[in-house]
């Protein structure tokens, strides 16, 4: 087995997404570099842009699974481009995919990613204390409760802790 | 131009599907029968079937999208299955297929429904007072304060109200 | 169950598609209709559009599957659409929504819903002695030796044979 | 721009495919990890499991995209897996993916992944001289007369006609 460990990050792209969370976001792919595990990203802007942008500033490897049937609109931090063609339902392959997810705040199409995710019981952490429309789950499920996902307050701990719960 | 109008309901599979759940979605089908628009539903358990067996008891026209890729999982009362073969990710083909969207609680899966249907900008009613985890979608969206998701009280006002919003 | 019949007819869209083509599409949706099966087809133009047309004469329902996200880019003639954002990929549900396929000449396109048929293992017959791509299928599966695809003449046979396959 | 070349192989799974494929497959993938660029397989037996082989064992980077939604069901030469989660639907999502295709002989899902890849216009090449079904494509498009496929005879012409194609 040469499978690599796979952390997927979601959050907003362009709209929505601001200097804050694209800090938290470069980060978070500097630390998945780190670990020598694969990002994974919807390979648009924002938040996917910013975190392939660290893990590549940090020599990592990266992959962006994106809604158009052409490779060229993907961020230009992406070492490896799936180009689905499946436009937004892309987002259940981005969950499937993943071993592990991070989630930097986020609307409608993170959102979706959470349910997928949780329906494919993929463990989950949330960066506390930033502008997100992830608050409720599933009955009750809130990451500010840590119930089903995790909250985390720093990039590192989301790495270590998303590690931690995908080796669990 | 011959298309039918085409209303999805969505809510709970048998898990967390109750009598109440049940009740509210077999007249909403009945109504929708009566409106002589398509029902599409995922067409599985708990609500899809409730809802299905309504319709076709009014004689209406069903559909159901399943996840699987054999059509004999589609519950009894679909006149036409689509056997997907995509597992949940069929989620978002719902939402695609649907004019419009009517809520009957629910969990996750209805909650990833409701993000791709919002995402691809469907109107959407949802009935007040029952137990659902869909209270928040893209900051602050709550469909108990009408907004976006406009809150409906009976399987009447439901289908009139979303006929309504299609037809706009 | 009341789950109705469920025939697929697929071949070339507007390009490729000739008067020919087009007058057996039109006669096979007429003897669909006529059957009392749903008829199913990508939701196009050419060999698409002509069938759902002789359906629609002969009071059938049709359904069809594009590759839009926007039902407005089916043809005339589809009393349902599901617009299923997935470009191409469509084929796939295409032929899994199908009982059974016909095929009436057709290219690249056709093809790839053929090999989809034949994996999930649904009955096809082709209309013989038209201009098609698809002559050798899985190491000499050649529709004009009847071997696996059942070679036809008449749209009438086609819809006759294809229905006792079904119930086979 | 990071993004690596990426290079499609495909033909038979477990059945159907002989020593003599898995040889010539091995041989691609210690090419194709030689020339730097990202190996993409169906992720399974056969032809997939033996082309990963030899790119692993060449120390190169391998991705499989598989038909279930468990990363377990892939071969254990991928370094990435992308567990679809949509059957054999995920045959368009493999072409799709690549830059450029390599055909290793196969059968009805090879060829439907020439068809999608024929229609998303990438560059394919061909291993002459092997039992394939793949032997006519879209109106007498046949590898073995060179025509829209390229036929090759050995692995490392493969390698570098398909990259010579892809840089064009």
């Amino acid at each position: 087995m040469v499978k690599k460990r796979q952390i997927l990050v979601i959050g907003n792209n362009t709209t929505g997404c601001t200097p804050k969370h694209e800090k938290i976001a470069y980060e978070i792919g500097v630390e998945i570099a780190k670990s020598n595990s694969l990002l994974i990203t919807g390979g648009l802007g924002g938040v996917m842009n910013a975190c392939s942008h660290g893990a590549k500033d940090a020599n990592g490897l990266t992959m962006g699974i994106i809604p158009q049937d052409d490779p060229t609109f993907a961020n230009d931090y992406c070492d490896i481009v799936i180009p689905s063609g499946m436009g937004f339902t892309r987002d259940f392959l981005n969950a499937l995919s993943a071993d592990g997810v991070i989630i930097v705040g986020g609307g409608s199409g993170t959102l979706s990613e959470v349910c997928a995710a949780y329906m494919s019981k993929k463990p989950m952490v949330a960066i506390r204390g930033i502008d997100s429309a992830i608050t409720y789950i599933d009955g009750y499920v809130d990451y500010r409760k840590n119930v089903k996902i995790i909250g985390v307050d720093t990039p590192k701990e989301a790495v270590s802790k998303i590690i931690e719960l995908i080796t669990a």
